[in-house]
């Protein structure tokens, strides 16, 4: 068929979006060509930008323009906690329940053998580095499903080793539920019932 | 909270498509930046060649890098037939049925008057004037929904106005049902068993 070769090519790209099969690419493509010439425009200069010039803040992990970000340079947070999330998504569902003032590091995954995220892939070195750097309680915030628990158990066992005190946020979050969907009443409990994690 | 600009610009400008809501933005924005930053780059760019080397075929109105498509070029297509489509993807389903070898006439859209969508932004007179460029007989395959069968019977009172000889594809198409979404067994059917709008 003649469909024109750049019309096949910005198809194939949309694909790269994750949940974006090849009929919601066809559909997205006629949008924004029929539609929207430019959001199209728009999305182009924005993937062209946060390519160039979002990376990883060196303390939190988490993305950011500085070499470290707003909130770990912040001064009116706590120090002497770190709370571990999975995905920067995480991070914003703390801040919004506001039951949390101290700092975070972001995994930016979970360990998840079967698609190849193991110790390595997490920078987990990174985690146990900066919670040497100066005496503070670990808070495992990843989910609770079975990915996040083995990465909360994981992660656990290493800073134990090193002596470094580690809690978990409590149970309060649906079990195999997701941080991201839980309302901010309920993660806030969680956080405020986070018990020892026996070594 | 502390996003960068860049990271909140990117999740706002992938909103322009079409279902896409913050959450699934927010993702999108996530995955490209942390797995496939090759992936948004490729995008940029097919997005950025895309809007600006894509017009519509003078003839069929689909989608087409030159003024005059392929298709329409083609001298193995029946200039005796001209099928009118609401989108390129219904275009693609009659191609792959392999039941229809005249031309075509790609509506891009439907009569929709809550989305402002009228007669003026379908074009139709570029319909009439190209029916009329050469005797033919006019294949309505809109889609089987309310906005498809009103623009079928607008269409068809259009042309026939003009004295031109309408057909409808057979309602072998599940009544409700969308062109891009059927198998090609039925949609050959349909062709197969056009009928004449009577006037």
């Amino acid at each position: 068929m003649n469909t024109p070769s750049r019309l096949e090519d910005l198809i194939g790209s949309l694909r790269c979006l994750p949940g974006v099969g090849p009929k919601s690419a066809q559909r997205m493509a006629y949008h924004l060509l029929q539609r929207d010439k430019p959001g199209a425009l728009r999305l182009a200069r924005a993937l062209d930008r946060a390519v160039d010039g979002i990376r990883h803040c060196a303390k939190c992990n988490n993305f950011s323009e500085e070499e470290v970000c707003d909130l770990c340079r912040s001064l009116k947070r706590d120090p002497a906690l770190l709370c571990v999330v999975e995905m920067p998504a995480d991070l914003l569902m703390m801040e919004q329940a506001q039951c949390y003032r101290g700092m975070y590091f972001v995994l930016m995954g979970r360990l998840s053998p079967l698609d190849g995220i193991g110790a390595r892939e997490l920078h987990l070195e990174r985690l146990v580095k900066r919670a040497l750097e100066q005496p503070c309680e670990v808070i495992l915030a990843t989910n609770f499903t079975a990915e996040g628990e083995a990465t909360a158990h994981y992660v656990a066992t290493l800073l134990h080793a090193q002596g470094v005190r580690v809690s978990r946020i409590a149970r309060g979050v649906p079990v195999g539920g997701e941080l991201e969907h839980v309302d901010s009443g309920t993660l806030a409990q969680a956080v405020l019932e986070r018990r020892e994690v026996a070594e």
